[in-house]
């Protein structure tokens, strides 16, 4: 484990932090963030990219937040299926909804193996939409 | 690639295809269910599951297909990507949604990475959730 | 696609190819080894490799290649999926015992990622085995 | 780490840990299936898969749970590596078995990855079996 | 395969397109971008990422290329492997050097499961760094 | 977690050790050969593979430890990223290098998903070279 970014943290790490507490609605940053900060241009950059990307569009933020979940739990990253779970829990997901996030992921991995396995070509139909 | 069933499918098989045209009211099953019947005890069991799992529910089908879409894409299978984002378009998946379920899942791909490079402890808030 | 090395290999890349052929009793060398050819040093080390981790031990060479094809199919990797579905093929893998890989790999690669979701602790038991 | 549905559980999930524990002849149920009782219908469809999937067949139960290994240890699932590395001793694997286990997978995961830097096409021979 | 947008992009999707050119002093933008443009938000926060990340910094283009590709290939992600291998190439990347690149990245898949497989604990004196 | 061969290693075991201590000019072995020596053949076989593809060549070792480096988080492999981690450093990587090493793997794990998700075909002018 690195060292975290503490109060000497640096101006430019200090003005992403306050961004994220004041956008967020909170008064710490996460053990992420503390690590970003080893590197503050991507600190900033990851930022930036996570307010934009999770803000609301055509998708509501709980999709975006359980698709984040999927993905998470696929790659194996605990940590960020730890604090992603966490995160749509805040935004309203039910432990039945998760329930049904990690069964579509689970069934998702499961036949994306058995397509790599029997090796079937693509049906025109899907090529052309 | 594998041959497919054909006209002299098992009535095994036949059963699961018609169960599969039914259910969806189209008049073919397309080739990765054809390419399962070479093992038709996992033809069947992946049928049920799909036909189980994918129904409404506590989500609703177009966010489980979007879901499907993330995980195929993170996992680089190139059958279930088509086919799953075929699936969510004539569920009601925009370009623009789709664009959405792509920059998430890329975004989870990169911050899972630079978590497994920056290797922080999960905060105890999250664990507690 | 690299351009293959051919009548012209090295006498250290002609090496590898006569022992792959003669250990093989086979009269050409497949794409693969072409391929790896453009590294002399990768493709005499993994040829070595294969040589020997593949060779009969305390598990048996099919079981080896089935293992081979689960892991491969797991990944996603499509010309090494094709290429030891057919070695384990002429070890004698039956339509049904590739059904059966396909079916555990894709159960495991299913059970992973529900593990990875709900994030349970090691039970003690399997701690001290 | 989420909490553990015990004594009271429901009537529901009782039924599969009360199957689990018959069919293994086991006095209680490992850590991942209290996980999966927290979404029951995951719970008892995960639980037929792997009675199913992993009964004896074209493959003995032994080759199966060391395919099972192989996958799980290519995904980094640290639960599933644990408890199906217990399940294969218990079957018979001894040290010798895991080590040519470990062996084959990890010889998988470096030539899948050449295959894939070095962009070979596949060879026709591969293509009609 | 989606459609290219042609002469008929958007403004927005004109200014990245010229940026990506001017950057790069090149008379046409590769595959890549055009499909990102289906989704303007992406294929502008993508370029701009590209551009800062990519570009000379405490590492040369070429070593980050060369990482570029050694992941990419791990992912088995043939478009990027394809592109990578050849902007690495125009940097200066000889036959043998994506020999190393390649080895490497095939020699860490390997360790990294059989470090999965066999389970050891981190040594203190990694932690401590 | 497994026992550790210490004072009973057997000579083949020993013999790798005092190698690795004498090349790298160490007195102890890290806990992943320690693991490797529960199968002496991949012992030695990993050793043998890591001494040659690490030695400084075409590229230079710090060079080759970065490409580890993200290699390994890509996989999610918590050991390896520690060990090679540490690794790099006492090469001569800087906390700046290390954070652009994650940057370039983080971004190529994000467009690695876009390329799978847009599916585009790989440019002709990549396919030539």
């Amino acid at each position: 484990m690195r060292k975290e970014p503490g109060e000497d943290a640096s101006p430019e790490v200090r003005a992403v932090y306050d961004d994220i507490m004041v956008t967020r609605q909170v008064d710490r940053v996460n053990n992420f963030w503390k690590a970003m900060a080893h590197h503050p241009p991507t600190l900033r950059q990851v930022w930036e990219e996570v307010k934009t990307v999770m803000a609301p569009g055509a998708l509501d933020p709980l999709v975006k937040e359980m698709i984040y979940v999927a993905v998470s739990a696929t790659n194996g990253c605990e940590y960020c299926t730890y604090s992603h779970t966490a995160a749509a829990r805040a935004k309203g997901m039910t432990e039945e909804m998760l329930g049904e996030v990690l069964a579509v992921a689970a069934l998702a991995n499961k036949t994306n193996r058995l397509a790599n396995g029997y090796r079937m070509p693509v049906d025109d139909a899907f090529l052309n939409t």
